[in-house]
């Protein structure tokens, strides 16, 4: 069947690193070589650069939204689609090598720094230094007695931290993640579509009365900015409970300028 | 003319600091006294507890997309409207003590580092040491002489850095700041919705179409996170050309589950 194809025996699985990262928890329901890269985009040129390789990346927080790197990076990058999606629980801990007391500063990723935020205030946590994952900021946690870090307990375990505080996140937090190829499926019982619109009254109108008619539930839309023409935006949409990907191609194509068909996917469990 | 009350005379003016921000650069189109503050969050609550005081915040930039926390702070502050829009144009500099050659990291915003991202690889600079604003990223760079700072020349002067790179940004890019107020506005000819709509194949088609068949142009969309139930969202929504703000609420209103009404704006130039 098709969709084992997805799953087995790829290239690489390349995954946002470093190692202990929650994209790279995400990565480990898929089997093949992890390989840890340091941006979003990297992976994004990683996967482009081979059509049996697979990428990693989160797409969206329950808590912070959308990771608007890699909606960027589906919209630039063309013949790249969505083929799973991996839903982790996003559980925080503030780890150290010290106790609390001598904790002078906590590394953390920006996100996770907003995510764990009420709780930090509350205990009087205010001096962060932001770095680029959680999982570095086990590794500078690691290097530095007079720190702490806001990561996984994954991560914490890795760089030989003690746990401090667990669950220190504001409530239920999950991250989900995409996973991507070289390859479209059309199986999937969701989907992404990105498009332009023409800039006038009922440009969006038009394309989400295309959904509506069709019955079709729509579950995320963004606007994200053209780069290069201050105010002009490109749509991201994801839906699902479509009975035919291409056949709405079709139909979309008739009321968009653009429209970028990230293909379906199913949700890995 | 009540639109002027909302320039003159207020209790005081506060700004996203700290001094030599772009939101200080963009509060300085108005009259009062200048107040910095370390968060958005924190000049809601300043403007929530004073009916004649007003907030200078960020809310969209033209590359990196929506301000996230301007938007859940307008949904979370429920007596805050906006007033006018103040658009600033981001020049960025990379600013020293020193020369490039002895430069060993690059203190900025996150987003100013991404705004500056291709041409700082071109640069061959990647050491950065991402901190909450541009011009604290010059006070930084100020007192660390082997250290850089993505900033507005404006920044770099206050902060007697050289500029070693002007115009550092890619492209053209813009800053568009909201004034907020506890009075609402209804003669200005832009103005913000949010919402949230019942969890079903057409409920936002439902909403949109009321736009569409006024005839009313969208300039902004994005569903953003309810933080207490994951996948459940909100909607921001930005439109122009309307004749009648509370009409159309009422409309509005008919389709939605809540309606945050948060007024009508004028950009300010």
């Amino acid at each position: 069947m098709e969709t084992y194809n997805f799953l087995c025996d790829p290239n690489g699985i390349y995954y946002l690193g470093p190692e202990g990262s929650f994209s790279h928890q995400a990565s480990t329901l898929l089997s093949g070589k992890l390989i840890p890269k340091p941006t979003i985009k990297d992976i994004f040129v990683a996967v482009n650069n081979s059509l049996d390789a697979l990428g990693v990346v989160p797409v969206e927080n329950s808590i912070e939204g959308p990771v608007n790197e890699t909606l960027d990076n589906l919209f630039a990058f063309d013949g790249i689609y969505s083929v799973y999606s991996i839903e982790i629980q996003i559980d925080l801990v503030l780890a150290s090598k010290s106790d609390l007391s001598k904790v002078k500063k906590i590394y953390s990723h920006n996100h996770a720094i907003r995510e764990a935020q009420n709780n930090l205030e509350k205990l009087g946590v205010t001096n962060f230094v932001p770095v680029e994952s959680t999982s570095k900021a086990a590794l500078m946690a690691n290097n530095d007695r007079e720190s702490a870090a806001i990561c996984s307990s994954f991560a914490a375990k890795l760089y030989n931290l003690e746990i401090l505080y667990d669950k220190i996140q504001d409530g239920v937090n999950i991250t989900k993640f995409l996973v991507i190829s070289k390859k479209m499926r059309t199986d999937g019982n969701k989907a992404i579509f990105l498009f332009t619109v023409p800039h006038k009254p009922g440009g969006l109108y038009r394309v989400i009365e295309k959904f509506y008619l069709k019955n079709i539930n729509l579950t995320m839309i963004y606007s994200r900015p053209l780069r290069n023409t201050p105010w002009n935006y490109y749509f991201y949409l994801e839906f699902e409970n479509f009975d035919n990907l291409s056949t709405l191609e079709k139909d979309v194509r008739e009321v968009v300028i653009e429209l970028k068909n990230k293909g379906s996917y199913t949700k890995l469990t």
